[in-house]
């Protein structure tokens, strides 16, 4: 490329390789390490997507045994620590709690500046599990009510579900619970990733670097339009309202939230998957207001959007989703992080294996050189 | 650029613009806003440059006069947050102290989610007065002292230095650690500068980012440098050893710390400035054992490197001026920090103004696809 070109937000360029993930997004299609999202989605697990992500690879059944166990006994933080983050401010965003939590936990794990990859790795299990402890404990408390010690015989989406909710989740909700975190887990070079990558790239430690994504990933901009399609769901208030609302903002051309996306431009495959396990969990316990809502806007912005190729994205129904399970729309964010922390550790263990290059872009000067320094007592 | 190929490290792509700095690495010189970093070393102080960074311009006496009451009344930290850094462990990289201690500022600051320009700049002019309290509380606690309050009454530099070290620095001492924060307030697209803006670039708040940019900076590829020299004096020891030690390492080809450098490739115009305000120091204080070292380290390795046009540079006189204004090895990064934020908080809000788009860049997908999901008791 040549200086003078200027390549704004680093559309298009390409920098690494990755084989973690692939978005078709012609044809609504996901895949993890070649795997298809469906599959995934269908037949496996948070922790073993967890697996495949950071290995490259399916385990066998006793290699799934022991990363079970070890993300089983990394779930626990020291109760001090725990209780420390009740001092945190209850009107702060919870993703302000969660990059300081996780900062906390860098600064007080002793080997926080072993950088080997071997240690990496083993901080990466440990921040997967953990990141649902910390989420579930900063809830719990800004509730007013005190943190729940994990479960060791749940699954990593339902004890997430318990330490949330204090009770356990149904199979379905379990079910679904996984899902949306499968879902989530990865989704290629997004911003906080990107962030993630930076801070690695100096060899820093594997802390700075997610604390960094977190606070990428709490910019409006990336995190956060499932929360815009909540305050929809809210401001349309009853299932009865829903088609005119629908009608009356197509007619003033305005956007409908959650549908379209910038990279699928088919039906985004997280979505077809998020709701059929919705689907799931409302014929076993009712549907909520909220989920009638939303199946009358897709129905009724459908007639209009789908002929020009605008579907429901993955946020559509994951505010929803999240809602039913008992996570207040504040903490969508944090539980995509949640999600997500295992995208962004796969993500350094690979450049640190593949390429591990010093991220450093240029700017391009545009100002005066030169200038005479007058004194201040002249200007 | 042409999807194929592949810019590791993003290197030599350029993804925005700037007025802030130019380095002619060819000729030595460095400017800020255009004017030579001599001029301003000589001149100007901390608090100006601070100015001339964030608002692109020079003060008036009165602007400038507004500005430092703004950092004056900033320096403070409400004394339960600052008396909660005690519970840091003292065995903890001081980066990592810092990284929370800042998030945490961010966590109990009820503006943190105003991201209007105004406000931004309102928190930058607080971070960059507030890194100094905050890294000498840190510095202090560690040491088993309490932290000392900020004395108004004294300039940027000097109350660092007051709060660091319990008393006030002589003239001399005030005038070079002022010009050492001057001269390392900003150097264009640097890694950690790269990181804030990438997570600012998604609409996230400010102290998200600045926290991102500590952790790119505790990187020992970023920051760091100058703790390799202080090693390097500490394992010559004595000044009577320095000649031959230089002499030894040449004639096996091994690098001398602190000398040459990736951009300059005539002598690092910084490392001048810092030599002539560290010989006024040793003048009225007396040489440090360190000091000598290293002038004789850089006269004998001179002698062979500079006609191969390597030179000290910043980091070759950074560390033993830190140490002999009572700053310890460890805090050189954190201290490099109490500088950068000037220029860290100028690039964001620059990019505001200028750009703001979301930086996003791609990685090459290099994997399988439409692998089968085989069951686990089958693999």
């Amino acid at each position: 490329m040549a200086e003078a070109e200027i390549a704004r937000g680093l559309e298009g360029v390409v920098f690494t390789e990755t084989e973690l993930s692939f978005i078709d997004g012609q044809n609504g299609r996901l895949y993890y390490l070649g795997y298809p999202i469906q599959e995934l989605a269908e037949h496996s697990s948070f922790e073993e997507v967890s697996y495949l992500l950071l290995h490259k690879r399916l385990p066998t059944a006793d290699e799934l045994a022991v990363f079970k166990e070890k993300l089983v006994k990394n779930r626990s933080i020291a109760v001090e620590k725990v209780a420390s983050f009740a001092d945190y401010p209850r009107t702060a965003h919870p993703m302000a709690s969660l990059r300081t939590a996780i900062s906390e936990l860098g600064l007080f794990d002793p080997t926080e500046e072993d950088t080997s990859f071997e240690s990496l790795y083993e901080k990466s299990v440990s921040l997967i599990s953990k990141f649902a402890t910390v989420t579930a404990a900063i809830k719990r408390l800004r509730e007013g009510h005190m943190p729940i010690e994990p479960d060791p015989e749940l699954s990593h989406a339902a004890n997430f579900y318990y330490m949330l909710n204090g009770k356990r989740p149904s199979p379905e909700q379990e079910k679904l619970l996984d899902v949306a975190l499968i879902l989530h887990a990865e989704h290629g070079m997004n911003a906080s990733t990107f962030t993630a990558l930076a801070v690695h790239s100096t060899a820093s430690d594997i802390y700075s670097s997610i604390v960094a994504a977190v606070g990428a990933l709490k910019g409006p901009r990336h995190g956060g339009a499932n929360e815009q399609v909540m305050k929809m769901v809210q401001e349309i208030g009853k299932p009865e309202a829903a088609r005119g609302w629908v009608q009356g903002k197509l007619a003033n051309k305005e956007r409908i939230m959650g549908m379209g996306h910038r990279v699928y431009k088919a039906l985004d495959p997280r979505a077809v998957i998020l709701k059929k396990y919705a689907e799931i969990v409302a014929k076993a316990h009712g549907k909520s207001t909220e989920y009638e809502i939303l199946t009358i806007v897709e129905e009724e912005a459908g007639k209009v959007l789908n002929p020009r190729g605008i579907y429901p994205n993955v946020d559509f129904y994951s505010g929803v989703v999240y809602s039913d399970l008992g996570i207040p729309t504040e903490f969508f964010t944090p539980v995509f992080a949640v999600a997500r922390i295992s995208g962004w550790t796969a993500h350094i263990l690979e450049y640190a294996r593949m390429d591990n290059r010093l991220l450093r872009p240029k700017a391009k000067f545009v100002g005066e050189l030169d200038r005479k320094y007058v004194p201040i007592d002249q200007r």
